[in-house]
């Protein structure tokens, strides 16, 4: 994994990352698009400079650098959600923040969000911006608006080899958290989609799962200490192997999405990294069995770093499109139809990692284990090729969506996770809502199982529909869509989501899954530290439906 | 592991567990004691059925089957810590439930919870009752206290084979539980020493760890859902594999110990039960060499069920005793010393389980490892003769307590944890303080990791002391170890609980662990759904030092 210095790269005011990086739709896709959608108008984007935001607001003199720059206002508005990336595009933005404040570490942090308690601004906590739920956007409102940028809190601070332990500022990225470890062979393993961007404290804030988490775990079990600083104080939690000393405040800390402190400090459990990481991609007879063998496979005691599973259509996109570009059909279709392979075949990655002996032994082990579980014939291996592919691209994967908004292609991302026993009942209602979803409008469903536990799995839908001409009527249809797909998921045992969180977008649903009695809890907790209500306050606890905002 | 009928038992009215059972302290441990703190005077304990209780105050009407029978009172008095014991054998209580209230079901245990919060009554939820840290004990005060024995809200209740998800009433003991699954070839695996009585709601409430967490995690990793019972309402948390739907409540529950209700359901992520246990014995080098050759084995990624590393201390005490009753000495000392094994020499416990073949494996795996990594002279195997009497008597330890009471002499236990690298001086700090802690009286202590984490361990300690004629003394005496021990244990880094929990005797301590903030949050949320205070009110959150009352 090469490190990447931020600050080297400028960031994109308008789509995903960094500026000047695409990731152009795969002919294949396009074509597969084209069947379903018909033929799309190109959109165009307005170009960021030549945006005008709504007027900065008057703010007191706050304890920190701060700045009312358009250009950073326009950086700091909205995460990178389809809705954000919509308004960005067209250059219509309801609100932007007043100020963007740098504080340079925990002290100043302090001292700017007690400012923000004293004047009634609203603060709001900035990692990467790479929020797909609505969770660092700046909504209108009469409070103004400072975004927190934590760059300047950011950095590896201590490392304990002996225990694996590492604590970094909270506004460190995933490139520079690797590349501080990396001269020790050290590695924390947690790979987002958003990793070359996002932070260790919106990994903690979000509670994030990489995508090697079935190796090294979900940034909850990674972090073994943090450090919040809220309004009322500063919750500092040592990092510790394990407790019984009350509730675990960790997990009160991990998910809280600003409301209950803007994270400063992250500790972390490390490991040694692996030489080497293999990725081999097989076809499974079905989507069934696909999930029967996963399952079985995540309790064998193989030692995998990843288990990915397509679902027909999306195995389907994949073996046109080769993973991403290097279309290798219609060999394959050929050579796969002679081995069998029909059109409910699904594609499983299964990854390994360590010495290359060991890599390469775990997927071994994978391979026989499938066979024993589904027969010779049931799992057609189709080598190394494709998961190289994946892994070379696989944090460039959502610039896709932007090169689609370019052909008028709308498409998003959704994610929840079940029990084993409820998947196949979720999967059935999710897709169902979102392919009926517009009436009169095709509405094209690719899934993958993401991530897998003993006890269940996650499942990811991307969808696709038609751009509308009016970015406001795309939106509008997209809340459609993430209404009917959320009440469905709900309604099947999912939950509301298993790595992105709740945000403003999903936080009118969270009584669903928690009750009233978790609300209310959630709320006294936030009230105990933030009594102005000042810290991100449209996210997680706010009731009110914001798709549209 | 044979499944035992609590209701078939009766239970010691003045000791550990089930009357009729004891653990009579060996030849070997007496005579190693008796070295250390000279001759002590036998001590006898009154007949339970003689002891005269506070008069109990009229209650109210309640919504759930009461009773205000002495012997229910006294059994239901206090949980199981070492000033419980000299207590209930004195038969002076400074206090005792009111009532001992037996709800029949979750609907029960709500109008009786709320009807309490009315009344102004204190509610005190109970479980197996063994709770070492006066978390279950009814102290002097002026509010009326009802004991609420779960007893009734027990059992299976549902079975997700597929997930692996088992769902049982808050009451169920560990016999009951693992019994109920036996049948379908499944096991919980979460052996604390307290098995044979606790309840999985009480494991839930205290964030216990059993035995073999190395293998199966400990108790916040096995719940997968819980149902918890508060004045104001209940709180359903739906078992889910992973989630980023906000804070993870389900770990505010796990911790609570009663503040935040009453557990009455809990989903635990259950597996399939291995045929077979094996445990070896090793012997290593030294304390030092010891603790480094656990850290790095507990890495290496073989599949082990447990790692128990005693100091040299305890292990001079584990080979005279033979681990409890059969000795061989000193054959074995005789044979251990041509080996070149001296006295700083350290006992390992190495367990392995699965099929016999994975089991077998394991230790010759951990073996080898621990003989590439120390030398082979270094390793020195006992075979696994310890450790199956160390697996017959596990559950009979604590009666230990109670046959050198009977000789006057004190025992008791603390335990803590920390990362790796403060573990040597967790050990020399709290040990230094137990030894000094009591001015011209010798304090033997004991001490071993027992639970190991890839980032840090546990230390468990035992001490002994001669008790005092006078029972109030003997508790003077203890809390002033206790006092000291924790002092030390904090300002060294460990955990104030690993295992224990809070209760009421660690309350004031807890500020020190998770800052005034964290008190406060914890603060808020029980006032949030108990906003009488009547749930557990000395446990926890109550900061008043009360090892004495």
């Amino acid at each position: 994994v090469p490190p990447t210095a931020l600050s080297e790269r400028s960031l994109s005011a308008n789509g995903w990352g960094f500026a000047g990086t695409s990731f152009p739709p795969p002919a294949a896709l396009l074509s597969w698009l084209a069947e379903r959608l018909g033929a799309t108008a190109p959109r165009s984007a307005v170009d960021p400079t030549a945006v005008v935001l709504p007027a900065a607001r008057p703010l007191p003199e706050l304890p920190a650098a701060v700045s009312a720059e358009p250009m950073d206002r326009l950086l700091h508005a909205r995460g990178r959600g389809f809705s954000d990336l919509v308004r960005l595009r067209s250059g219509r933005l309801p609100a932007a923040p007043d100020a963007v404040a740098r504080p340079a570490d925990a002290g100043e942090v302090e001292a700017l969000i007690q400012a923000c308690s004293r004047h009634g601004l609203r603060a709001i906590p900035w990692g990467g911006g790479t929020s797909v739920t609505g969770g660092v956007n700046t909504l209108a409102g009469a409070a103004p608006a400072v975004v927190v940028d934590l760059a300047g809190v950011a950095g590896l601070r201590r490392l304990d080899a002996r225990a694996g332990l590492a604590t970094f500022g909270g506004g460190t990225t995933g490139p520079a958290l690797e590349a501080s470890l990396a001269p020790h062979g050290l590695t924390l393993g947690h790979f987002p989609q958003s990793w070359e961007l996002s932070t260790v404290g919106g990994w903690a804030a979000t509670r994030s799962s990489g995508q090697e988490s079935l190796a090294v775990g979900r940034i909850e079990e990674l972090v073994a200490g943090l450090e919040l600083v809220a309004p009322a104080g500063r919750l500092s939690l040592p990092a510790l192997p394990a407790s019984a000393a009350g509730p675990d405040l960790r997990r009160l800390a991990l998910g809280s999405e600003g409301r209950l402190g803007v994270i400063t400090e992250v500790t972390v459990r490390v490991r040694p990294r692996p030489a080497e990481r293999r990725i081999e991609a097989l076809l499974l007879p079905s989507w069934e069995a696909g999930q029967e063998a996963v399952r079985v496979l995540s309790r064998s005691g193989i030692d995998l770093q990843m288990l990915r599973l397509s679902d027909p259509a999306e195995s389907e996109v994949a073996l046109a499109t080769g993973l991403g570009g290097h279309s290798w059909e219609p060999l394959a279709r050929g050579w796969l139809r002679l081995r069998g392979v029909g059109s409910e075949a699904c594609l499983l990655l299964v990854g390994g990692a360590g010495s290359v002996v060991a890599a390469d032994e775990a997927l071994d082990d994978a391979r026989a284990f499938l066979r024993r579980q589904l027969g010779r014939g049931g799992v057609v291996s189709l080598g190394q090729r494709p998961g190289r592919r994946w892994l070379a691209d696989r944090f460039r994967h959502p610039y896709l969506r932007d090169g689609l908004l370019d052909r008028g292609i709308a498409t998003d991302t959704l994610e929840t996770a079940a029990p084993w026993s409820a998947l196949p009942g979720l999967w059935s209602a999710v897709r169902g809502a979102l392919v009926g979803g517009l009436p009169g409008e095709a509405v094209p469903v690719l899934c993958h199982v993401s991530h897998v536990y003993p006890d269940g799995a996650s499942l990811y839908f991307t969808f696709f529909f038609r751009a509308a001409a009016d970015p406001e009527e795309d939106i509008a249809r997209w809340a459609v869509l993430k209404r009917t797909a959320t009440e469905a998921l709900l309604a099947a045992g999912g939950t509301l989501s298993h790595h992105h969180g709740v945000g403003s977008w999903h936080a009118p649903w969270l009584h669903r899954e928690v009750g009233e009695a978790g609300l209310r809890i959630l709320r006294a907790a936030a009230r105990e530290v933030d009594p102005a209500g000042v810290l991100n306050p449209h996210v997680l606890l706010d009731p009110v439906d914001r798709l549209e905002e």
